[in-house]
């Protein structure tokens, strides 16, 4: 197969912007073209979860092509709900291993705080299976319930996810991108409010407007994509065997480990999809980067600290550099791109491989992807 | 380039449908399955418009997969507004030239009928510019409107529109898959009512419900991928140097017979996006099927019908076999797949190469394939 290569990165400030999305698109759409010193690509791949909805618009690949300025370059978009910016991703790098075009732009967005809160927890919600939705589950509700069957599991309790928060809050702080710049104590997390039990507010990941880009190449740059892997699960829970593990994450993980040739020892940073701080250790063990089960202890250890044996979410992940939907997946990316590449100044960690793993949906449409320095 | 086969196609009804769209694009893929005698693909591609808002639900990707039985294949949603089905065509091809996947389901569909006319105009509208929409711009206005300058610019006038409506009509009664099974003449046409002056009702598609598949695969099959291509403008209309001929369809064209290696002359039959009557017309010249300023007279004179040197639209069309928006795209390809295969009973034409070209938004983002006897 061709090497596909990360020629060039970009992302916004991600938080509550009152920008336009189509604006937030065209400064990392920007910022990611003039870092490759590229003017024009072949193609515009674009990721957004639910314009029509959020901001009443569609045809939304015109649409931020057309406020780009490359209204004459072929763009299309692609949703796999919240992990819409891996696939893609994953659309830009087939445009290229397949030989159709050189240079792709890939650019994810989204945009929601301007909406009431319950409104985009509903819009949100169309991603979970109708008949569960019927009973009034939302995805902090059942995020609760894959957290209640992780305790009952055992081998990781509250407190070690009140870590993951932590330990993400620290890195955002560090992380001039990030929505949250704040650090927080165990001690708030356990005494924030409660959200849908036993997750409390801090557990959670904020709405957050923000757009992240990445600009794929032929042409050999300083990093090259080693290898990406989709899972996907069943659109209801119930029809699930287990809810302390992701089948998505595991089919993902192994796609894409055996692309990449290696297995998850080479891995040397990770970010992670913790919209809720289980998902982090949940993960971690997923994509094999830890033995089931000693996820909680490792993290209180602090191997996944920004000092540790293997650093997670040096971004501040989707729990403090935000999560706005479709711009996440790209924005991990981006992530990793600057630590391969020694780009992210405050937070940087020794790494050669990069691992990003992206949660569609409540885990029924996952990704996972390598990037190595090439 | 490797090549890339179609091995298995399948459609539904087109129409008023009663069933969910999941049951429908279920229905399609199934058929295209069993037609290409395969159980379970490498991957899914899905094609919908907008689901969140016909239908309140999301992650349509998860949602389709799981429906269809095979939630643990991979599966994206791809989306460029009305070519949403040649887009996802395009994607699946590349899953299959990138080397990633062997063997690729793409399904399309979509279902409005359930909703107002008024409704469905308005959400089909967010395709719009938002600056021209706010000024009342609906799709046959903005379709009026360049029927107008098509006019002004001379060499089509509303009789040879209006035998477009005609022949594709005719081409519907033949078609057991179509919408309209039966024929309308001129003068039904010409005294059908106003809908944006000077398109009346039958010079215009209706809404309908509908799926159609495409098995791809990279085993040989009968009929083969010979190139594809997309082309894109603009948002805004007020932004074009020309209303008369779509920017979009000719770089498409341009692109899909640069990959395949021929000419237009090449091409048996086509299946064009007819969801006004003009555009047959207009997409013809700007596919290169016809001279500049020559489709009216053609038409007329019957070269494009069923017996004609250059059969278009013989499913009927958008305008007659109906237009399930993401599932047109496909639909077009179903027909030219039966075309080459001999199996369009009661509309068959003679040719080895078939043109399918689909047109996103107001001619924002348009595709054109071609598909080829192997």
């Amino acid at each position: 197969m061709v090497n596909v290569f990360v020629a060039g990165v970009g992302m916004t400030r991600i938080g509550r912007r009152a920008e336009p999305l189509s604006d937030l698109m065209a400064e990392a759409a920007h910022a990611a073209l003039a870092d490759a010193r590229c003017e024009r690509p072949d193609s515009v791949v674009v990721a957004v979860m639910n314009p029509e909805e959020f901001l009443g618009e569609g045809n939304f690949a015109s649409h931020v092509a057309t406020a780009m300025g490359l209204s004459d370059v072929p763009a299309l978009r692609v949703e796999t709900a919240t992990s819409s910016g891996a696939a893609a991703f994953y659309a830009g790098f087939l445009e290229i291993a397949a030989g159709v075009h050189d240079t792709v732009l890939v650019v994810g967005g989204e945009k929601m705080t301007h909406l009431a809160t319950p409104k985009v927890s509903e819009l949100i919600g169309r991603s979970i299976d109708p008949y569960e939705r019927a009973y009034g589950a939302t995805m902090p509700a059942l995020a609760g319930l894959v957290t209640r069957a992780v305790l009952a599991r055992g081998g990781m309790g509250i407190r070690e996810m009140a870590q993951v928060a932590v330990k993400n809050h620290a890195n955002g702080a560090r992380n001039p991108y990030a929505h949250f710049r704040a650090p927080v104590t165990l001690e708030d997390v356990l005494e924030s409010r409660m959200v849908a039990d036993p997750l409390r507010l801090l557990h959670c990941c904020p709405i957050s407007d923000g757009a992240a880009a990445l600009v794929l190449t032929r042409a050999r740059a300083a990093v090259r994509v080693a290898g990406l892997g989709q899972g996907t699960d069943t659109l209801a829970l119930r029809h699930r065997r287990d809810l302390t593990s992701f089948v998505a994450t595991r089919a993902a993980a192994r796609a894409a480990f055996a692309m990449a040739g290696f297995g998850p020892e080479r891995v040397g940073v990770a970010e992670l999809h913790d919209a809720f701080a289980p998902f982090e250790l949940i993960s971690l063990e997923d994509a094999g980067l830890v033995e089931p089960g000693k996820a909680g202890r490792v993290t209180l250890d602090g191997d996944t600290a920004l000092d540790g044996r293997l650093p997670v979410n040096p971004s501040g992940g989707l729990k403090a550099r935000g999560h706005p939907l479709a711009a996440t997946g790209l924005a991990q990316l981006v992530e990793c791109a600057w630590q391969l590449t020694g780009r992210a100044t405050g937070r940087q960690v020794d790494a050669r491989v990069a691992l990003a793993q992206s949660i569609g949906g409540l885990a029924t449409n996952n990704w996972v992807i390598l990037l190595e320095a090439a």
